[in-house]
């Protein structure tokens, strides 16, 4: 288990000289060359990031406005590849990105030391795969990148238990209340899935109000790693998920009629975050300290 | 010699299935697999992408304004890392990125078959490198990856005529006149090297009126592949620079301060765009012929 380190990176643009910071750098570097490897090695087709497009993940929570105007078109700056990887299995079977998000949070997300505006996450979706393929691919990515880090960080090798531990949200929910991930974060001693999540409209429902989607949590309180699920891929599932979440159906027609022309796939997939990986492995206590050019939401000014 | 072939992709969702797609794809895999292997080989450091920054790439030629708000700052999309890149070797002494950038060309860059609105570029820079270190290690980069996708999808192995031949733009433009790329890039059979371009700030003035920059020209009319150069890294000499390009100080602030404060180092790196190597590779007319979601200037919509 990483300890969660107490250590403030200085400020300014001195900070880029922080070795902790140069330290942190070098395990991303691990983390980036360890998973575009492993998933060349699995026969995943490594595509593009789009960064911008009319359609894009409408997350679950409110986030302030990033979009551009472009002739006739409002771009929105991708906060997930969700809906596009849905669409690429049309083009290959297995897909992964390493993909920049922009997520303008709101200034109270500034406490979590898990947010920043813009965030890479490795995004992959599997045509054809269900939840436990996506949970053993991650485990096996999980355990390589580990090995790698440890051995190039000259740290001791630990063996990893997997499959990691199984639990639901239901349970969790009873055991630590509504807002059950930091405290159940800070009980485990190792990553752990959670399962059935109620949230965006593409994440499969299976019994009515139960979801075939999973989370992996890690532990001491550094929260969600990775997040994914199975994919509502049929016309009419899509549209009476979409106005159950009381989406604008409108501005996401263009994907709602590629769904009923059939060229949507089952699948399953997730994706987990660069920073936050890199900042649990480091065990630092704030995301920014890992990252070369942060943007912490609710600061004053941004300069870099 | 690559031939350009003049097929048409179909439009619509539906060209996602089309054959030639996934091929290209397949190639870009390769592309990307091969760089980021060949990178790390070298001892670079790979970093994330920066989107949204206060400063970006100043370009020598007009876009579209893509700037979003947050708060009391105006960030803008990354048009490429070139600062970015130049702080963060303060940081590592050697740096990639799988960096997408955002240009929102103006319509006449759509007949060019080789501008989208949105790409990818593999940027790189090594601290206290020269032009020939960076041109050389491109070369080795080139050759690998052009085995590679021989290779796997069973096209005749040919030899590289390596280094490539090197010109300059003043014996070009004597040639071809000024506008001497298209002409020049039809009339040779293997890429070549164009030394000394008059253009952004940053590229380093060695003799008055001549720079230490390069790009990398394809054969057959597929024209520029990479750009680089050693770079301006003292602070009296940048704002020179500035003041020449008639550049806003004010915009680039922290840059600024960083170079007066002794931040930024010699150094020398290039970006090469992926989809236009890969449209190289493939031999297609278009650049949106390899693109999985391509943006083409000037259209009056876009749907994904």
């Amino acid at each position: 288990m990483v300890e969660l380190q107490q250590i403030e990176m200085i400020g300014g643009v001195e900070r880029l000289q922080d070795k902790r910071l140069a330290d942190a750098l070098q395990v991303q570097s691990i983390v980036l060359r360890e998973t575009t490897r492993f998933f060349h090695g699995q026969g995943f087709t490594q595509l593009l990031p789009v960064m911008i497009s009319p359609i894009t993940d409408p997350l679950c929570h409110s986030v302030v406005d990033a979009s551009i105007r472009y002739g006739e078109t409002t771009f929105t700056l991708t906060k997930s590849m969700i809906l596009h990887k849905q669409l690429a299995l049309m083009a290959a079977e297995k897909i992964f990105i390493i993909s920049p998000n922009v997520r303008l949070e709101h200034e109270e997300k500034a406490s979590t030391g898990r947010h920043l505006l813009e965030f890479t996450q490795v995004d992959f979706e599997w045509k054809g795969a269900k939840a436990p393929d996506i949970m053993r691919l991650f485990e096996n990515l999980y355990q390589e990148v580990i090995l790698a880090v440890q051995k190039e960080t000259n740290k001791p090798i630990t063996a990893l238990p997997v499959p990691f531990k199984t639990y639901t949200t239901e349970e969790l929910m009873k055991h630590y209340g509504v807002d059950w991930e930091p405290a159940f974060s800070r009980s485990i001693s190792e990553p752990a899935w959670v399962l059935d999540h109620e949230r965006e409209f593409y994440d499969k429902e299976g019994e009515p109000g139960h979801y075939l989607n999973y989370d992996l949590i890690y532990p001491g309180g550094f929260g969600e790693g990775l997040s994914g699920g199975e994919r509502e891929h049929e016309h009419t599932r899509i549209l009476m998920r979409m106005e159950r979440n009381k989406m604008d159906l409108r501005a996401y027609a263009s994907y709602i009629d590629a769904a009923r022309k059939g060229f949507l796939y089952p699948s399953a997939g997730a994706g987990f975050g660069v920073e936050r990986m890199v900042r649990y492995l480091c065990g630092r206590a704030r995301i920014e300290d890992v990252s070369l050019f942060p943007k912490v939401p609710g600061q004053s000014a941004y300069h870099f």
